[in-house]
């Protein structure tokens, strides 16, 4: 390894800046014993998906996938045929951050709903759902939400058991887009079931990169009988891990000892701390409620080039100077403070 | 972890059936360092990239993906448009072991030749070569050959280079499915670079998974032009890691002291002596020379159930009653020894 | 035949409820002479080919499809590779009405644009014009615009001159669904090539079915270098006729003698017509200005089904009770009067 | 219409070189009478579907496409998701003269199998029925035959059969590319039920274009539940026409009055004639059964370029110097004796 890399810091760019709870690299490490079958035929695989059975209960379907595009393309392949759509805010990480993967993998449109603090309302999936049976038109199929919202932000109970509500009484399937479903669980102080399963959810996208973990993705059916094709589809979408004990054993980690729970319950606590320390800063308005791990703000325009200097994070809506600042399991308070004082500088000018 | 998983063993399976190198697993943990920039902007990427161009020379391009079907097919994707064929061996991973990926994600025909000991040859390529021009027909674009063969043999240099004439001759291109290019070139005497860019390929899938490292595989344009608009490609099909730098370590040590060749001679040395203990059995019959570290064997159909009841390993031909026997890194003498004797008693019964 | 079909009649749902122009329906039948070669490889199409030169000039290149949605998808995928986006009004047809064809065969997004009076403009395109080299996101390849609008309009030349440069200044490419090209044409007193390739188009959908054809389009590529792959992709996109003749002598047909601008021109007239009839009903709303073949009315809900008893035609924008009345080349001044009669009694009563 | 078009003439090029049955370009000028409702809801189409109800008996859902290719890939989409198989022929017209629109429209693999006078055999498909379960390979769905076959011959009733039986015992399909269809079963002294629904066939691609209809193909499904999606995939694959009546009044023309069987019934006859005059140049081999429409003969390479100076016609297989003859329901006596003549004195030298 060279030499001369950059010395460690931590960002509020992205959970996924960070690197791998030492928990879950020991797991790694451990599993790395001898020869085991390829492809998720191994002892591994199946101790880890018994895992996510004790979280979510019996009689699901467990999937590793190598990453959330994959994982959320892989559940509406499992929902669709090309001439169905999926309804989904018009901030979606689905609908405005993959490339368009889920249009050209699943040949499905993607209706963009207008959302409100990151979440679509009942009543706009209400509006969208037409053309039902007319053969001009891509016929809805699946509503999918993300949770946490890409604001930070997150879907009430009773708001997901509304949405599942309506899915199931026209024959749509309710995904969620969990690569911060801890984050959502913790905040609402939930058990991963009842953050899910127990609301109808159809289909999850379980994430675990932006938890901690190095790298996978997990999809998990709440009716078995909606997996029947996917170890078809995911091989053929090129998401079937050859040595597959590696991502489980992740998840593994992940789900014991409550690993899930205090990686995201410490993010969600951190942004909090974020939120209060630059609140105090006059310039600085957070956008929409700190219900997770994400902090969103505008902030004047002029300061943000001079934070970045010492801090990559993105620029969230260019147009209003609003940007994202998120926290990771790893965020320590320090690294909060000195940021807030960054920003405080900057914004004086 | 639990504590009931099988004793650490290794089979003869397949080399991706092995573990993780240490030396890998070491850069792996080294890389676990504070925050990076996700998606292969970091310093971490850009250090592995430059250990290729040692390798490989100047003016390439490359990139990492998740797995071997994602590099085969993200060069495809690359070189092709829909209606283009890619002419390959009937036998070729592409063909017959990605359950339709190529022909799902690029639209394209892949065109199965004939192959003698896995390779295809400049004739039957002639051959298939047709209907240019023809609307009617899927316009060949591609020529895809698999070096280590899917049976265990090397094409020689002047093979491929006989292919990349011709490809370049029609305007088509050469893409080698490295899986095991490793292997290929430590069985050739050559270095990386002598194996692929020095004969005309094109495009090269750079294995690593099957040669020690934990997950992920990479693909180098040899003419960077081609690789325009890859990043795009990448991401649409859910190739793209957030936390690329995991990735990249593992091929940056793989890359440093050696470890993808002294890995390679070691897992082919394996094979000569399988071959050599499993030869002096005779119903066992070696039926394509073993070149690199895959074992060919035809044996008695009766005895494969039972050598399998020590062994998991995979049937290649079934009618023919060939069967598959592959050596990775960290097979040992005694392994192979050990396992000629199970055959030995197996077969007489 | 059977005898039992109704009755000859003429409603207002849509020009492509009218049947065939005698002058094509007879050009159809001269054509009828004996074999010649399939697949647009004949003298009627070469012929046809030529007519299309003396309306557009030369150094074009012309390929004729079955279907309007054909002719589009196939325009747009000779324009894109999958990870590009299409930006264009969100009521477009190719964005409402194609059941998802043209994300399913390019792989592309399409992104909707907001309207006015059914044209985007170019501050929607710019607001929508981000994320240029950002490998996640689908990258703006084509600007595409209806041409009669959705709505009835008619962009101005200015409108489409400026569209085209702000395509053209950014590598991006402009495409005309001219379904309707002909009405706007004449309602702008432009003749074909002043009327798009004048203004900068790429890439023309040639409209001939809603314009008194039997059935057929054309796609016009106005730079030839764009049409390269057309061939090919037309055949796999399945729209390649094998008695191509026939196609061609109805286009043949429609551009001789005035054919396309003498029935474009009435059917306009006829909507002016009926405009002008229906205005004089208090309880009867024009919402769009009347620019071509179409009347968009706001009507008491009551009405609509009461006019329906007699004459099938399309609610347009359900909640404000906007309906669509079109006129085609065989409208008669009869047929319009009658119409607004039984309008304004649906209306009273 | 230019003056200068060569005079009519007819070769043995194809049978999609004929024009139109005047039968069926009268029904079309007789359905040219007002306006009626598009895309399918109408009196004409209803009318032509109990046609085929009068043919094939009731419970079957028939739907018109633009052309075979149209008609073939929806057969399949209709049968099949992206991680299957299609078994075919190597020489099957999908196989090999639809530019990969079946792979690219479907996801699917087609596995092409050896046939025996363009026939597949219950062996061959046999052999290619493996890796069930596997998730690694395409799993086969549905066997799919030309019929009459791409060598001019026809499957006996009995070799359907069987291919349907092992279908249906293997969860799959078998569908028919009957492009041909009226020429077999005229040839097999069979009703259209009786060579196809009654044998088992599941969804038939009714061919018309082939047996003088202008242009149109229906899709015919013998089990109603398989059709559930068709009409959101037929739009979706940009296969559906807005003046529908103008394509089902050609079908009612040809299956009424025993047109179909009439046409179909000269055709053949006109291939046994041809194939009795040129049997009698000793320098031309009839290769594979005149059975239906169709004669194959290999004849002296010099001899074809002088042949085709007056009659264009296609090389079929160009290593044997094999090529292919087609009658069609226009040809006449005439024709084939001056053809025989031309054939004669070309092979002389």
């Amino acid at each position: 390894m060279e030499k001369n890399f950059p010395p460690a810091s931590r960002s509020f760019a992205s959970d996924n800046n960070a690197g791998v709870h030492p928990e879950v690299l020991e797991a790694i490490a451990d599993a790395n014993r001898g020869h085991v079958v390829a492809y998720g035929d191994d002892a591994y695989t199946r101790s880890a998906i018994k895992k996510f059975e004790e979280h979510f209960g019996p009689d699901i379907a467990v999937f590793f996938t190598f990453n959330g595009t994959g994982a959320n393309v892989l559940s509406l392949q499992s929902l669709t045929r090309p001439f169905h759509s999926v309804l989904c805010s018009a901030f979606a990480h689905i609908y405005v951050d993959e490339c368009g993967a889920p249009e050209k993998l699943t040949g499905c449109k993607l209706i963009p709903l207008p959302h409100y603090e990151g979440k679509i309302t009942l009543d706009s999936v209400h509006e969208a759902y037409h053309g039902i049976g007319d053969q001009h038109h891509s016929q809805p199929r699946v509503i999918s939400i993300t949770q946490t919202t890409e604001m930070g932000t997150v879907y009430k109970p009773e708001e997901i058991q509304a949405l599942a509500h309506f899915a199931h009484e026209h024959e749509m399937f309710l995904h969620v887009d969990g690569a911060r479903i801890a984050n959502a669980a913790v905040s609402l102080g939930q058990n991963l079931r009842q953050a899910t399963r127990d609301l109808g959810v159809d289909v999850l996208s379980f994430g675990g990169t932006k938890n901690g973990i190095l790298g996978g993705e997990a999809v998990v059916f709440f009716r078995q009988e909606l997996s029947r094709d996917f170890l078809f589809l995911r091989k053929q979408s090129m998401q079937l891990a050859s040595k597959m004990r590696f991502i489980a054993v992740q998840f593994e980690a992940l789900l014991s000892d409550n690993l899930w729970r205090k990686s995201a319950e410490h993010a969600n606590r951190m942004a909090q701390l974020l939120e209060k320390e630059v609140s105090r800063i006059p310039q600085v308005r957070i956008v929409w409620p700190v219900e997770a791990n994400g902090v969103f703000a505008q902030i004047p325009k002029q300061a943000i080039a001079k934070i970045q200097q010492e801090y990559f994070f993105y620029m969230w809506i260019e147009e209003e100077s609003i940007v994202r600042w998120m926290c990771s399991f790893d965020t320590t308070e320090d690294d909060v403070r000195r940021f807030a004082e960054v920003v405080a500088r900057a914004v004086k000018g």
